[in-house]
């Protein structure tokens, strides 16, 4: 197993503006998008611009920004979907559950009684997750 | 629901050394311990010293200390228990899963075909606990 970074993961080409994304968020070092596998309504990434394969490679700084904006975003999706909770999770290596090289924060917005769809399941409708990100940039817009 | 910060969580208690942990690391903002319900050999936590109740209400800065203190962790634990992978969870307001009211970060090292057992489940024996915490001190000491 390679522990090296890849300049071709899918998120690096989002970076790149090589894939579209629902963009939600950007600062100098950091961008936030939807995951379009949602676990859940709202799930959202946030990564560092800085490249790094996960939290075990990552740069301080590069990790102090990714999870400022992680809070951010944990503010604005409980705001746009009026959830009662939000759950953060960060995988590293296959064996953690991580499948996209390039270090991300899931930010998903829990909701009493429902539970957690699988990781890396169904694509969901370009039509629902930009209705969700309007939602989220909303949110955003109304707190900075 | 009440989204204050009650001094009389478990974590608070320990921080006050009011209740004994497996002790981890220390530094002037965070502090790391063994989870005592572990979803896998190794699982530990880090708390900033500064209250608040999750990501939602942390103070920036207590939220960058308490990331960088998890990286620590993070690379540590790989290497203690030569696991394959880890994966960081941080659980917002009881519909996410938390259970204990003051910020903290789950560390939980990962291996190929084990899946994590459930949150809050049943309780580690302590010299399991105290024999763990020497290996993942061990790895900290040899990276510092």
């Amino acid at each position: 197993m390679s522990q090296t970074y890849d300049d071709n993961n899918v998120f690096a080409k989002i970076l790149r503006g090589e894939i579209p994304s629902h963009k939600l968020y950007e600062d100098a070092d950091t961008y936030a998008f939807m995951d379009v596998m949602p676990q859940g309504k709202g799930h959202c990434l946030v990564i560092p611009k800085q490249p790094s394969r996960n939290i075990l490679d990552a740069a301080p700084a590069s990790l102090a920004a990714a999870i400022a904006t992680t809070q951010k975003l944990a503010r604005a999706v409980k705001t746009a979907f009026d959830a009662d909770g939000v759950t953060v999770i960060q995988f590293n290596e296959p064996a953690s559950g991580q499948t996209v090289f390039h270090l991300h924060f899931h930010i998903i917005p829990r909701f009493e009684g429902i539970a957690l769809k699988p990781h890396t399941g169904q694509m969901e409708d370009q039509g629902v997750l930009a209705e969700n990100a309007e939602k989220i940039r909303s949110a955003l817009a109304d707190m900075l």
